[in-house]
């Protein structure tokens, strides 16, 4: 491509960095900035600046927060009985948002994943120990909820072996043909697993 | 959506602002950041803070430019008796990439859409009618390569309604099937207007 400034160039370079967006992509958003006035390109770099430069973290599950704790981890009314264990907060926002949840979460922050030069290291797996271990007596279930992928089955199979002496129960969310899709697209692994894995009608 | 923090929900909103951005997206492209070196994020929020800062526009086709007048403007090398009237800098740099065209440019900044608020007075329309008139002697075509959409040949009437009294031929990029399309795929209108508008065959 030939852009017509260095300026534009540098932006488009930068903003096709981001995920799933190319460099016709990066160029769109980039001239919209430049259509509209400078304030809204302005309050969104200020966002983006503020929110890498402040961003916290929550010191129990590693959950994004605004304050050394998040809100669940400080909340009365959730069962601190169980952890849920996701890789990121996408995950942590779906769950909460089934409403079907109310227990803690650990955030993982990734999933092992080699070829992105990604180990168990990387990941918050160490300090899901130890907070199982200190707080052995409030602990009775961890729940792995990692996607059924590769990567995340790989992720689950090492936490479980880490933890599987640990007096808690360890379980892992179900598999199966998702509700409301139709069964014949469902492909041959999922309605596989969801035929071996049946449970009693109820 | 309920966000786990402030600077979260305050990123998203201004991301999600893009065009074709949602909040779902916004949140993937906010935490992809929020994942990577901060340094990664400063230099995507400086790139483009200071193209919005600082971008110039050449004074002659209104062309995105880094200095007063743009490199085709400038270029001893354009035929500078036909000015190509397109709507913004993505329509130069896909013409300039079919390396097909060797005149000048005159950028309109957008098309006539009164649903979004945008009237003739908003496009440089009458600097291309002071362009033409004030180098009569050099200006020998117009072309009109608008999207063939409903605003695009708004904007290209209007243009025409404009400059048929002066002394420059007018003419509009032509319409047809796309090069390499299936027949049987293009639409009823773009068809029709394939076999009214046949050119002599060569």
């Amino acid at each position: 491509m030939d852009f017509p400034s260095k300026l534009i160039e540098e932006a488009v370079n930068q903003v096709s960095k981001l995920p799933g967006i190319g460099k016709k992509t990066a160029l769109r958003l980039v001239l919209h900035l430049v259509k509209e006035k400078p304030e809204s390109t302005f309050a969104l770099t200020e966002a983006l600046a503020s929110l890498r430069a402040n961003i916290k973290f929550c010191t129990k599950c590693h959950n994004i927060s605004d304050a050394g704790t998040c809100s669940i981890c400080q909340s009365h009314r959730r069962d601190r009985s169980i952890i849920c264990v996701v890789e990121d907060t996408k995950d942590v926002m779906a769950i909460e948002n089934t409403a079907q949840y109310n227990g803690l979460y650990h955030v993982l922050g990734g999933v092992i994943s080699p070829i992105n030069g990604i180990g168990p290291s990387e990941l918050k797996i160490e300090s899901l120990v130890t907070r199982i271990t200190q707080n052995a007596e409030e602990t009775k279930e961890v729940i792995l909820a990692l996607s059924p992928t590769m990567e995340g089955d790989t992720t689950s199979f090492y936490i479980h072996k880490k933890i599987k002496e640990l007096p808690v129960k360890i379980s892992v969310i179900s598999r199966g043909v998702p509700i409301g899709g139709d069964l014949e697209y469902a492909d041959e692994i999922t309605l596989g697993r969801s035929i071996s894995g049946r449970t009693l009608f109820s």
